[in-house]
């Protein structure tokens, strides 16, 4: 479970969306059905490179998804599948969330051997 | 509750630094005092802007703290209480964590006005 949860990531630069949202109390089965859907579908996308994802009991969540460039982000924004999916995100899932798109300069991390 | 975990920033461009967390088993009550006293101290520096954060039950966590620029990010990495806690924070709190600085391009959202 643990090292899973991290993205493999190349050296920077590269892209990163942020999408910061609270649930709605709705439809937990299918919210959840959908987001490993979009997940699946998102690493089929050219210029995919990871993501990494958490929510607490109160409904709010961060996933960090990762990309090559921008014109990666685009072409997935416009993917049909995952354009239908966020209308019903709005309108089901979701009562706020707040998407930025970032350049990452620099990264580094820390990890125990144990 | 809701609408509070979510930062109210300018219009980009900002940076962001994307912390993502491992917590270990130990010590809740000191990690949790750490974390509040660290956000209040974030506040503090020339540049801060907002955070949002959120982790799950397996101990999974992404913080996003927003800034002005790259040197208040910077002065913040140097500001000597912060130093310390991070030095305890690998010695006792993670068991791993990857962190990311990023220049925010574009942001939009959405909220329900219910």
């Amino acid at each position: 479970m643990s090292a899973d949860r991290f993205a493999r990531l190349p050296e920077p630069p590269y892209y990163m969306v942020a999408f910061t949202s609270l649930r709605t109390d709705a439809d937990d089965t299918g919210y959840a059905e959908a987001a490993e859907r979009m997940l699946e579908l998102a690493a089929q996308q050219p210029g995919f490179l990871g993501a990494e994802s958490t929510r607490d009991a109160d409904g709010f969540g961060i996933t960090l998804s990762y990309w090559t460039d921008e014109r990666a982000i685009l072409a997935w924004k416009h993917q049909a599948e995952h354009a239908a999916t966020r209308a019903i995100g709005r309108a089901r899932w979701y009562s706020h969330y707040e998407l930025r798109v970032a350049k990452v300069e620099r990264a580094y991390g820390f990890g125990r051997t144990a």
